[in-house]
């Protein structure tokens, strides 16, 4: 096969289009895969150099776009071939079989609803991006070519994520309208989604515990729930002023 | 709304985890989009420094894949945020509207069909990548989270790709017959598909000229065609043993 080759060596650097503000403020509550909390809001302004209003003309027309982002918060020190899918409980598969953070190339993909284009900022939808996610790129969806038919999930198919049911406490169902009437509209919808989808890791002995008393920043609120058996219930939510980082593993 | 911006700056740097081989030589005759020629084939040899072995385990069962690649071919000096979609014929849009290979940061976003795993090496098919590409990443194709139902396409949605009728001449029918008795199953398929979504740039005039010759490499081999009204004529297939690059501009 005749090799074409000759350009030289390019250094392959990125620099971010702009950063993502998100509801989700950490990476514990975020969910692991977009469309799972529809009601997650996030906006992405772009950066003047990009020439907002010339570089966006025509996004608004399309519904769902692509997000490429940087996985800023990884932790990841040496590259481990293999991960732990939250969903396979233990068992682990191949980084490339997965969509874990943890790759040779921190590069994230998700799918976005498309809200509205307004000036240099575009509002999304169901992106599962923590604030503050370097975006590198914003590709509109295209049905034609990015739905494949009849596609098979390979282990992903026989392994659902699992499901919580969520009840809310009357604390934490008063805490949910309060926030809700002081504007901030299908928030406790925003926390059942969120919660539904479990987002303990279950090799954490301590978040697995039953009933123990667990948090998560959502927008500026602070969520606290309990989950017992296959039931979650929110306990309470905190105005959360103060964003900290919680060491949930010393805790218990 | 509480920040979580304590990381260090990080150096947002890539590197290959592969270098692709596809039947695609040059710009000229890539698919401008995955899947319109599904016998497209390409192979991935992972690099042994990825640990092939362990990071591709579960793999095999998906039938679609991501593929993340750096555009190296694209010869952008400077950020043009409205870009030329050859569908448009000639009106621009943004560039964030699109999935030119001119944008701030040169990442491509491909599906691919997987057609199996062999060792450290990924062999696919449909993709629209050029021979040589670096490839990033490749992601699991998850059905559940990667097609947006009713999904709207804005500008592409009123603007097909201009489809070409393909012939062979007695010359090219003979030379593909040939090819694909030396063992290259498929092979006037993959020419008719290659031409049929034309892969002419309409602005520029040379190549729109009725019966202009033109070829271009697949595989190891120089297609040529002309093109009068809608149809395309392969005219010969040559044996490609050196590839060198055309400069169909200045042909005429």
């Amino acid at each position: 096969m005749p090799k074409k080759n000759s350009t030289p060596q390019q250094l392959m650097e990125l620099k971010p289009i702009g950063i993502l503000e998100s509801c989700f403020q950490e990476k514990f509550g975020t969910p692991r895969q977009p469309g799972l909390v529809p009601g997650a809001q996030s906006k992405l302004r772009i950066l003047p150099q990009y020439a907002p209003a010339h570089s966006l003309d025509g996004l608004s027309g399309f519904s769902h776009v692509w997000l490429l982002c940087w996985f800023h918060m990884s932790t990841s020190k040496t590259f481990l071939p293999k991960i732990h899918p939250p969903r396979l409980k233990g068992r682990k598969v191949g980084v490339f079989a997965s969509r874990s953070p943890h790759r040779p190339n921190p590069i994230g993909l998700s799918l976005a609803r498309l809200e509205r284009v307004e000036g240099d900022t575009v509002y999304l939808s169901g992106a599962d991006l923590i604030n503050g996610t370097p975006i590198l790129d914003i590709k509109p969806y295209l049905p034609d070519y990015d739905a494949a038919a009849g596609a098979r999930a390979g282990w992903a198919e026989q392994n659902a994520f699992p499901e919580l049911e969520v009840e809310f406490s009357p604390q934490g169902r008063a805490d949910v309208e309060r926030v809700e009437s002081a504007g901030y509209a299908g928030f406790g919808r925003l926390v059942a989604d969120t919660l539904r989808h479990d987002p303990r890791n279950s090799r954490d002995k301590a978040q697995m515990k039953e009933g123990f008393d667990m948090g998560f920043f959502l927008a500026s609120h602070d969520v606290h729930f309990s989950v017992k058996g296959s039931v979650a219930t929110v306990l309470r939510v905190e105005s959360g002023a103060k964003f900290e980082k919680k060491f949930r593993r010393e805790k218990s």
